[in-house]
Formats: structure tokens, C-alpha cells, sequence
């Protein structure tokens, strides 16, 4: 899944997300609980209409950016107090609350308010994190079957016009949330409390927090085996190219990353041939494709000394041009991988509901 | 002519500037000739390979960057001396030698190195300096005769691969300039010493420099009288929608300006209702299309509501979005005022050859 925080992948107009063959992408909650607000969004009939996206989107929480941006955050049981990064403005998020805003903003698939623990962590403080994160999982189902049907999607109106090929559910899917830590133990309690709880799909949160790329593979794989196969399983902020084709094959359904389009912003591009720093001076008048092998619209059509020129002058159109590469290379990468599994060469047996 | 400073239309992909509708586009020779530098350009090909572009450009002489851009240079009988804005290293262009850097460019059209002459200034110095400008003008033409086939097209390669549906000439075409500032006899004794020249094309410089609209309009329809009509006429750094329609009506064939895409990066917008400020707050829930009458891909997906969110977030894709608008809006004025013309509705009988 690309990120559109903002309701926006940076740079990259919705009908060029469509070709890219996007089927789903995540918006941060908190990010638009800021700005524009939820009420305007809700008013505009919801994040499909308001960014004019009929495809799937899938809203976090807000839990991970509160714990990322706000140093002066205070949780308690009832839930988290934090300040803006834009305007230092006082704020309270609780599980009930971050469910009402993500009901409000109308995606499709939607996260229960969690605790991100932080990294590294003391086991007594892992444990009192998770038990956390799971009484809050019950709180946010609770007022879920409570609100579900207050989405704002219907008398949306006649305008923009929506293509109509995906059809509109009644409610949406409130995911689940493993927590735990490094602990593999704190983990499977985690996943079977979640599970207990009941959820239509699963995700393993708190990776990529800091740890080593190999305790985050342990971890997320250990999981995996304790949830529930016939749902899906998303594994929140992963990864390179090769994690998330691995990740997958091991029967991870979900993944989201900025990865590709934030390197696509600093100018790191994925290839076939493997990573181009495309600001090195050796690329000057290089007139070959940024990846002979690629088939998206920039490879096709730019010389690789063209981009490089593009991004040492600061132009804008580096960054549109270099995320539009990263995120076909992406999707390619996971379409592969899909027909790998259903030609029954993978190892995952995950559903695929997305 | 949209403007493409830097070989790029500040965040619009080629492939939606030739949906647009762009026949051709302008390039800026003394942002080119520091970054990348023409001879990475020469030896990539000419501008047309190096940006993947194969409908026309136009490069300007550097001469007017020269002037707004630099405090610091030195104008001589032999040419200007200056300090680039980006590093503060020492250059000098001569009527030659910015002659030759746009050959080495290989845009379509090429222009007269010229000086612009400030404003408000006394008929003494800008009698000297319009006679300045013959003399480089004079230069330009005998330094382009000697040497106007070293155009970089030929041999030019396999990739990216043109769609050849525009023929390409053996040379490029020298357009002069004429100046004389505000002074409608120099003006006229500019027009004709250019003439006397000869040059496949003219265009006005030395207006939009600070001077009321209504003196450029003066100056501009005067000094248009005394060129010949069978032969483009280029109005340089114009306009608004109205004043490009009104020109355009009047016999000037050809015209440039950043407004549109300027405006549109700093959130101004043209529409058939007016200009629209798309940072107000009023748009923040309106969700209606940013222009009602407007075919361009922005007004039929997008809402103004969203369109304010991502201007006010400072979303990359703002910039993208209403640059394509502003682009439509500006093309679709120049389709129109072509249309009135060739019904015979329109004033002006100047020759269209773009």
C-alpha cells in the first residue's frame, strides 16, 4: 500500500496512482484529523470523495504518529494527550475518539488505536504496553459495533463521478493490532488476545521502530504463525523491495511503507540492477533508461542523465517522475509475487482480500 | 509558449503536456548554461533528446536572465559579464558566444543575444542601448550563418524513441529582437535596422519590465506595425489570459510568460468565473470543481475543498494539479482566439506558423 498521508501520494495525480495499477493506499490519521479536520472531511462524504479515490484506502490510527512526532505525549488508561507538530494546539485521542475520527474519514479499512512501544523496552514495561494496547483494542470494537453505520459515504452526491466498478459495503473493516514488543512470548499473548477479541484482519504493529532488520524479520514471522490464516494479516511499515517480496511469500497479505516514495523524494531509486542514487555526477550524460528492464512511463521515456539533471537543479518534476518509478517498481515487485503464489510457488498461504 | 526553465515545466511530465495540447515550449539558455551546461546537452543530443520532447522549443538569448537576475555584471561593445546567481562564478556571453550556446542547446527557435534595456530610462541611454542590440544582432546573424549546422540533432541515436510526426529541419531558426524601451520612434528605428538584418522571425523584447499595462500595450501594438506580417511576431513575457487574447487578436503570433505556471505554484488560478485564490479558506468545503466550464483533468476529478486541502498542506501534488489547470486554461484561451481568427471574427492578419 503507497502512503497518501495527507490524502495525497506527494506528487502523483490519482489517475496516474490508477495506471500504476494502486488497488489500495493508507492516509495517516492523524496527519488529516489536523488538517483539513475530519468534519470537513466527513462533510466532503469521506477520504474516497474528498480525494476523488474510489479504489480501497485503509486509515491507521494515528497511534504511531503520535508516538513519532510528539515528545510531550501523555498516556493514561482512558488514552493519549499530545500537542500538534504543526501549531503546538492541545489534543486528546482515545480509542473511542481515533474510531469516531476514522468512521468520519470513511475509508475502507480502518485501525484500532494502539500503543506503538517504543524500542528497546524492559519487559514489565512491554508487557504493561500490550495489556494496554489490548484493552484499548476492546474499547475501539466496542464503539465500532456501536457507530459502524455513521459512515459517511451514503447521499454522497453526484459529483466528482465514481467509476462504479467497486462496490460500496455498508460499513467498514475495523483491523486489529498485535502489539508485544521483541518478545515472541508477549507477542502470541498479544495475537490471542487480539484474536479473543475478534477482528476481520490482523496486523503485527511496532516494527520498524529502530530494532535490527533481522529481530524485525523474527518477530514479524513468529507472529505471523499465531494469526489466523483464512483473515488478512498486514505488517505495519515494511520494507525494502526484497522484505516485502519475502514477507509475502511467508503469507503476509498487507504491507504499507513510505519507503518507496520518500527515497523517491531524496532521489533513491529502485531498480532491477539495484539501488540508483540518481544526484551522483557519474549519471550526467548517462542516456540510458534509469532501469532497461522497467516498463513504467519514466523509464520508457527519460534518459537517466535527464533525471539526474532534473534532481541537481531541484525541479519538481524530479520527484514526481522518481516516485512514479518507485512505486511501479513496488507494485511490479507484488504482482510478481503474487502470481508466484498462485502458481503455487510461494510458501505463504495468506488470504488476499485486498 | 509554456515556460520550461530548466528543460522541465516545473511539475508536469511531458507525456501531459503534449495531452494538453503544448505545441511548444520555451527554455531558458542562461539557466540551461549553468546547470546542466550545453555541452552536456550537446552531447545528449540537443535539448529535444535530452528532455524526451519532440514537439518544438524555443530558447531565449540568456540575455534577459542576465539582466534581472544579476547585479553584478558588466556590459561592454563585446558582451555582458556575470556572476552566476547559484555560486557567484565569473561568465561571459558575447552575441557569439550565446550564439553558440544556444546551437549547442538545438531548441527549433533561437533568439538574437539582446540587451534589455531598464526601466524607467532617459532617451539618451536607451537609444544606445537599442543601438547595442543591432550591432549584437548583426553578430548573432553572421556567427549563426557561419556555423548554424552544428546543430546536435543528427545521429541522435535510438533512444528514447521519437514519434516522429514532427519533421526535423537541418537548421535552427535565428529570430531578432527589437528594443528601443518606451520610445515609439526608437521602437520604429529598432524594428527597421532588425529588418534590415533579416530574420525569419521578430520579436519584441524589452517590455513587461515594470512599465504600466497600458504603455506595454502601447509600445507593443506600435512597434507591431512596423513588422513585417508574413513573418512570426513574437511579443516576449506576455500575459495575462485576457492580454494574450487581446494580442493575439491584434497580429502577435507567438508569446511567452511564467504566469501560468507561476501563479499556479503559488496557488492563483484562471477560470471562466475569474481568478480564483485557492488557499482562501471559503473553498474549504466547497465541494464543486474548480472550474464548472473547464474539460481539464483537474476540474473533472477534483473538488475545490481538495484542492485548497492540498495547497494549505503544502502538497507537492497542489503544484502539479494547478499547473495543469492553469496550462489548460491558457491553451484553451489561444485554441479559441485561433478559432475567432480563422472565422475571420479576429482583427489581426499576422502569420501563424507555430
Amino acid at each position: 500500500m503507497p502512503v497518501g498521508t495527507l490524502a495525497s501520494v506527494k506528487g502523483v495525480p490519482q489517475d496516474v496512482l490508477e495506471e500504476l495499477g494502486v488497488e489500495i493506499l493508507l492516509a495517516n490519521t492523524y496527519h488529516l484529523y489536523l488538517r483539513p479536520g475530519v468534519e470537513t472531511v466527513r462533510r466532503m462524504g469521506g477520504l474516497h470523495r474528498f480525494m476523488a479515490w474510489d479504489r480501497a484506502i485503509l486509515t491507521d490510527s494515528g497511534g504511531f504518529q503520535i508516538f513519532s512526532l510528539n515528545d510531550l505525549r501523555k498516556v493514561s488508561e482512558e488514552g493519549v494527550a499530545f500537542r500538534s507538530h504543526l501549531d503546538g494546539s492541545s489534543h486528546f485521542l482515545s480509542p473511542e475518539k481515533a474510531t469516531e475520527v476514522q468512521i468520519g474519514l470513511g475509508a475502507d479499512i480502518i485501525m484500532a488505536f494502539d500503543e506503538c512501544t517504543e524500542y528497546p523496552a524492559d519487559r514489565g514495561r512491554v508487557r504493561a504496553s500490550m495489556e494496554l494496547t489490548a484493552r484499548w483494542a476492546e474499547r475501539c470494537k466496542n464503539y465500532f459495533e456501536a457507530y459502524k453505520y455513521e459512515v459517511p459515504w451514503e447521499g454522497s452526491g453526484q459529483w466528482p463521478v465514481v467509476s462504479g466498478q467497486y462496490p460500496v459495503p455498508s460499513t467498514q473493516s475495523l483491523f486489529g493490532i498485535v502489539q508485544g514488543g521483541m518478545d515472541t512470548e508477549l507477542r502470541r499473548e498479544s495475537a490471542v488476545r487480539t484474536i479473543d477479541i475478534g477482528f476481520p484482519g490482523y496486523a503485527i504493529g511496532g516494527l520498524s521502530v529502530g530494532e535490527p532488520r533481522e529481530l524485525t524479520r523474527d518477530i514479524a514471522l513468529s507472529t505471523l504463525e499465531h494469526l489466523p490464516s483464512d483473515k488478512p494479516r498486514y505488517l505495519m511499515g515494511v520494507g525494502t523491495p526484497e522484505e516485502i517480496a519475502q514477507y509475502a511469500q511467508s503469507g503476509v497479505d498487507m504491507m504499507d511503507c513510505v519507503l518507496p516514495t520518500r527515497a523517491a523524494r531524496h532521489g533513491l531509486l529502485f531498480t532491477s540492477e539495484g539501488k540508483v542514487s540518481i544526484k551522483q555526477a557519474r549519471y550526467a550524460q548517462d542516456d540510458g533508461a534509469l532501469d532497461p528492464a522497467c516498463g513504467c512511463r519514466v523509464c520508457q521515456r527519460y534518459s537517466r542523465a535527464y533525471l539526474r539533471h532534473l534532481y541537481a537543479a531541484n525541479e519538481l518534476l524530479a520527484q514526481v517522475l522518481n516516485t512514479v518509478h518507485n512505486l511501479h517498481f513496488y507494485l511490479t515487485t507484488m504482482r510478481r509475487v503474487r502470481a508466484w503464489i498462485r502458481a503455487g510457488d510461494g510458501t505463504g498461504a495468506g488470504a488476499t482480500r485486498t
